[in-house]
């Protein structure tokens, strides 16, 4: 039994924020046991570990990143989104796929930023290649961090050019599962196909029996554009929205799932994610880069009640800094979204219990939680004025950045820098 | 003579970028004499600064900025402007301009967080109390940074009460203007009406007569929501435009102006700027917190010819990170200003070149401009992969904050770091 004791803070449910000014968590085997004003008496007797005047906040976490675009982040937004691919985000994949040296360094450097930004787990689409993604899943391991880590399944010409061949993409998932299988609580195999207009239908039938049989969760986008959900009703003239395909396929909420952007979704199919608890993960600045003309109306799902959560979606995101991506799904809620802004508090919500549930019982400090925690040091911001817990988190959001994040927990472990590792 | 050896980059017109990977740039007296691919023969004998293998840019300039917001930014922006206003911004003044302690604190830390951002140049609007603002403008011209300062004209009721009395605000204003008369060529008083509607008639023409008499900068707040606008056309039933109100006092380009926003601003309006050369602060964060229904088309102030620079507009806004403001600058033209969004460029350009016009031949290395510069360390931003500079720069927009900015130079010196003065 561990007992930290300082400034907590974390929301319990969307739009509210428990606060306790010098209070108490108590974590056994890396699990919350219960956070406490004053500590009861049972508790006090053992040691306890002060955290200081900074915040105790649970730690972050990104539903939807590209690791081998970290390299091209900020690359090719002057463009349409073809010049984006084409010129960077595609070479890009290629070289990271084909090259392990390279995929190697840009895996470090991913699991660095993660861990400097206090994204504690992530789910992560990796390029088509399975040992760069292999070698990402080793090196997340040694880490400590948590994540979702899977190959893309790409083997249909979409846009551009098919990117694999069936085969080859069923035998590298495969190979991928197989050598997984087991080796960690933290980091897990998740099946990855990059979109249903890149992905055959034979592929698609072979990931749903995966996921079926293996129980696996699935990350993909779905109704990011215009022009990738006519592709979709086009393909499959039966169905009648996009969700509707994934269904069909047993990928769409029978195992834990994650959709990307959502940006065209309907009612009905909201409706359907809410009732499979089916995530979307929602990219504020992505959006914002290549805009389409409809976002996601992350209100209206809200009350829905699907499960959302963050994604910086880097490379098409531009940056990791979760604080960030809080203050600008904020904004993009109030401008460009449909329906009521969200507030700090529900945006907090998101980046922390809301994708982190995504993973289980993570994003939160109510007692079963896995303790994934972040210490903060906000003296820089705070100085001049009195500010409540609640104004100290909002003045972190807009004002904040990795400096300002001292020491990260995972699953009550506490996490070592993986540069230095 | 000086010669600097380094990554020169620089943008003499919208969306130009001059680039001279190991360029030179000769600055003679604080003012640049040329920048050569090449070191002519006459200048290849004195000695050489080594910038290495970072990059040398203009350094940035921030149009709008209040400084008493300082230690609110982040707050209230979860409810109404009235929210926002009265609970925060406006104690927040009061207090900063009745407590020269306090101010003196806040004034410190703005100093320093210009500063830290590679912000060289900066127009601020203080609160009412003339002491406070004083207090900065002192402390800005021993920092060695650029700055128009200007205590907060608002004598009249708008939304909420007159924050002074006509005869206090024109004592305080001439108190700061002979005060500052010239001590400093690089910090100047600035005339600084809050907005129209918190203006009284004599008040705007004791404005007017100062800033002709004195040959006064001016800055203020124009069509920043409909409310205000409603309010000016209302009370100046003559006047079709906001800008003719402030053009009937003299305070609409007869001197450097700069206003602030301008979302509800006409083409007659915009052409009316193009010709006095009215400066627009574009404050790409601020519009997005408490947003009307329109924005700055900024695209279109562009063509017309009106001089556009960026503005942190702290606390409306939420950073000083002129990077990140660059960033948004252009997800905000893409997705919320009518017409083309900006480039990387063009965004660099507004915040080098286009705000530093405003101070006189500032923002460029073109030979006669001030060397206001950056050294840049971006060695973390580019670890995996070859970069053009260009791309190098797009990387540091999207990607940079402070971190990365290790020198910094404003009219040929080199500034310290004001915390440590």
């Amino acid at each position: 039994m561990k007992i930290y004791h300082g400034n907590i803070l974390f929301s319990p449910r969307l739009g509210e924020l428990t606060v306790l000014p010098g209070g108490y968590v108590a974590v056994e085997d890396g699990v919350v046991r219960g956070t406490y004003a004053q500590l009861p008496e049972p508790l006090a007797h053992g040691p306890i570990e002060e955290l200081g005047e900074g915040l105790l906040l649970p730690a972050f976490n990104d539903l939807h990143l590209h690791a081998a675009q970290l390299p091209t982040v900020g690359l090719g937004y002057d463009g349409d989104a073809g010049e984006w691919f084409n010129r960077y985000t595609y070479p890009a994949e290629q070289r990271y796929s084909s090259d392990l040296d390279y995929a190697a360094g840009v895996n470090g450097e991913l699991i660095h930023s993660l861990w400097e930004n206090g994204i504690m787990r992530s789910v992560i689409m990796c390029a088509t290649g399975p040992e760069a993604t292999q070698d990402l899943m080793k090196r997340l391991m040694e880490s400590g961090l948590g994540a979702c880590v899977g190959k893309m399944n790409s083997d249909h010409e979409a846009f551009g050019e098919a990117q694999e061949s069936m085969p080859a993409s069923c035998e590298g998932t495969r190979r991928l599962i197989d050598w997984a299988r087991g080796k960690s609580a933290l980091v897990r195999y998740i099946l990855s196909p990059e979109f249903v207009p890149a992905v055959s239908e034979e592929l698609l039938d072979y990931l749903g029996e995966q996921a079926k049989k293996e129980g696996l969760p699935v990350q993909s986008h779905m109704s990011e554009g215009e022009g990738d959900l006519a592709m979709v009703l086009d393909r499959f003239p039966r169905e009648k929205l996009y969700g509707y395909v994934w269904d069909r396929y047993g990928l769409f909420g029978q195992t834990p799932t994650v959709m990307a952007h959502c940006s065209y979704v309907t009612e009905e199919e909201l409706e359907l994610m809410a009732r499979r608890g089916v995530f979307i993960a929602f990219c504020p600045n992505a959006i914002q880069h290549i805009p389409g003309d409809r976002f996601l109306p992350v209100r209206r799902a809200l009350d829905l009640g699907v499960p959302v959560g963050l994604g910086s979606d880097i490379g098409g995101g531009h940056t990791l800094n979760m604080l960030q991506n809080m203050a600008s799904a904020i904004q993009v809620s109030k401008t460009l979204c449909a329906g009521r802004g969200l507030s700090a508090a529900e945006a907090f919500y998101l980046a922390t219990k809301g994708g982190g549930s995504f993973f289980g019982a993570v994003g939160s400090f109510e007692p079963g939680y896995q303790f994934d925690a972040l210490v903060i040091d906000d003296r820089a911001l705070v100085g001049h004025g009195e500010y409540t817990l609640a104004e100290r988190l909002q003045r972190l959001l807009y004002c904040g950045d990795s400096r300002h994040i001292v020491r990260r927990f995972c699953a009550g472990r506490e996490i070592p820098d993986p540069a230095k590792g």
